[in-house]
């Protein structure tokens, strides 16, 4: 086979990106290990940035998101007994956030490629990357056992944390910056309406809690639990119990809880590699950076990279500008390190520390009531929640 | 010997206290450990915030430094070879801070209080405040050999981190928060021009560096050196070349360098006690809390608290309003904390950390970067640096 980039990986980076080349008569093969039903088996982030429903959009698959999709232009911000509303909409100026899960966005996604025509390929083996250095580079992979190969001029690894694309980069030339954090997030899917219009984050002595939805008849809560807890531990009604205990009476009272239908552990980690690009070997999304999930960057910043290998790519196949290429990393890399700087300073904020002293809590304390208190301190809030804005690709 | 109220200390925050005090009519005896002279030569500060100017105003001994004084509207962060300039004026709808040395401070008090007849005794050993939990507090001490005592209503304990006041409190009432820091400032003070109008907080690989100034011809720069580090082999010249080689170039460049007239190592230190107050001692100053001085805000810390305890006890003889001693400490508390988290802030972003990874050393450059990019940021870091505003007493 032949085509001009191939996507490894059928997530939505891969996905996104496969169809806003698509619209752009790029043409384009994905390849994905797993099965369709697989991926969207995967439960993950719901709250989108502006830049990235103005993505879908662009990409022409916004319909259902923009009829069920909740936009929110706030959320809360619970301890010590106060509720502290964050206007995300006053302090930025009209910005929000949507309210539209992950897996709504990949099926959709899904359905739009589907009706293109274009191919992906599902299941398939040993997927590898080859010749990245080279004018041809290609891909290899095995589907039911027979050999395949794919002949491209640049290669997308969409592929998340866990794939191949980073992995076949040699490592001496990657730059590798980590932080693990001494906890878990035990989150629970449910069909409950939700406690609150607004995601609610709480920093509470028990540890962080956060009461966000899917939808207005689904929710998803989270409860930070130690990092060696296990999901067998915590029957239902424990967690419920757990996440009242961490929420301001008044919500914890009005909490309507039920059976989840889905429960899990994640835990909680910063990483970025430099660079981003290997030869013709682009890294996206998950693949390159993971972020702790408070502050809910991690979909929106794979959009944003999505965003800037579209608009590059574009300009290499409509203009010749081929100089682009080698900047794609460092656009990328700017605000992927403000959004890893946001994630981890509301991660430090609103998560109990088990070795933090008694200095550290209070400084945590102090932190959180200053920025709530300052209206100054809201808006830094307010401008990384809703996301800021994407790098231009001619400003590099 | 009798008097209202016994303070303890002739630094700036007893002789301000002292004489505001004196102002409205409420005696006062000041004790000091050391001479007039040794009090002077301290050398600490120089950055007033503008509540500390009006305080000083209002004190009536503001002439001098109101003639002397640099008002300055801006300062400077210099990292990455940029220089970002904070206008403190423009972000904060007009505040600034005053360049006025904490000696000339102290001398233009000794001035006032020695006008004002008031009494200090200089020179004093063994000072010990005594039935603080009673109704009948006193002083002892001796003075050349003879033993004195003074009776009072109220202690102020103005006496810093190494005096008594905080020591005569029983160590079990009270909740210590501390963090010490891995590094020290080397600082020199020497009678050449300032290398710019403003000052200059510079972070750089080899470490942090600030430059400061006292008046248009006499300047005070600082170099970040590692805890163990002895002043003995910082010859002036080794000082003026490790200072240049961590501004941007165009400041080292014009730096004019000279004999230092004094030369230091101050080790860094986060630390606040909990409550304030036992009975009727109260704790003022550095007798309380500690910030590393990177944010200048020991003395002007120092300075709020002389206000809260001035205000409420000029409430409690004009107006009986006892009820508010009991809150002098959580007022306090509230201002305290959050120039506690700032001066932490500013320490933890500028300063080069021994023990610090790659991830946090780029969080750290992505903190600075974030905050100078942001009109958002600056304004933190603008109502911060010219201090917030003082607590009501009413509001407690």
């Amino acid at each position: 086979m032949k085509t001009q980039v191939a996507i490894i990986g059928a997530g939505p980076s891969g996905l996104l990106l496969g169809q806003l080349l698509h619209k752009a008569g790029i043409s384009n093969i994905i390849v994905e290990r797993q099965s369709a039903e697989y991926v969207l088996g995967r439960i993950r982030a719901g709250v989108l940035e502006q830049g990235m429903v103005d993505l879908l959009r662009e990409a022409g698959v916004s319909q259902r998101m923009e009829a069920e999709g909740l936009p929110h232009s706030g959320f809360e911000l619970a301890f010590d007994g106060r509720r502290e509303h964050i206007d995300l909409k006053g302090l930025t100026g009209g910005q929000g956030v949507m309210i539209y899960g992950q897996t709504e966005v990949t099926r959709d996604l899904m359905g739009a490629r589907e009706a293109s025509g274009a191919i992906t390929i599902y299941q398939a083996d040993n997927v590898r990357p080859h010749g990245m250095k080279s004018a041809e580079p290609y891909l290899t992979f095995e589907k039911d056992g027979v050999a395949q190969r794919i002949d491209c001029d640049y290669i997308a690894g969409c592929d998340g944390y866990h794939g191949v694309a980073r992995q076949s980069i040699p490592a001496d030339t990657l730059k590798v910056f980590e932080r693990v954090y001494p906890f878990g997030w035990l989150g629970i899917l449910a069909d409950t309406p939700p406690v609150s219009d607004e995601l609610v984050y709480a920093r509470h002595e028990r540890g962080f809690a956060l009461c966000s939805m899917r939808s207005p008849t689904r929710t998803r809560y989270y409860v930070q639990v130690s990092a060696e807890e296990k999901v067998e531990d915590w029957p239902d009604e424990r967690f419920w119990d757990e996440l009242k205990s961490r929420l301001p009476a008044e919500l914890a009272e009005r909490m309507v809880t039920g059976p989840s239908i889905e429960k899990s552990i994640a835990p909680l980690r910063s990483f970025v590699v430099e660079p981003m690009q290997y030869g013709r070997l682009f890294l996206v999304g998950d693949a390159a950076h993971i972020v702790p999930p408070t502050g809910a960057k991690g979909l929106n910043l794979a959009a944003s990279d999505v965003s800037t290998l579209y608009n590059i790519l574009r300009k290499v196949y409509t203009e010749g500008r081929s100089d682009l290429l080698e900047k794609y990393s460092a656009i990328c890399l700017r605000r992927i390190w403000k959004a890893e700087r946001f994630s981890w300073w509301m991660t430090s904020m609103l998560h109990r520390f088990p070795d933090s002293d008694a200095f550290s809590q209070r400084i945590q304390h102090t932190e959180l009531d200053y920025f709530v208190s300052s209206e100054a301190g809201r808006k830094t809030l307010a401008e990384n929640y809703v996301g800021l804005p994407y790098e231009s690709i001619e400003d590099a």
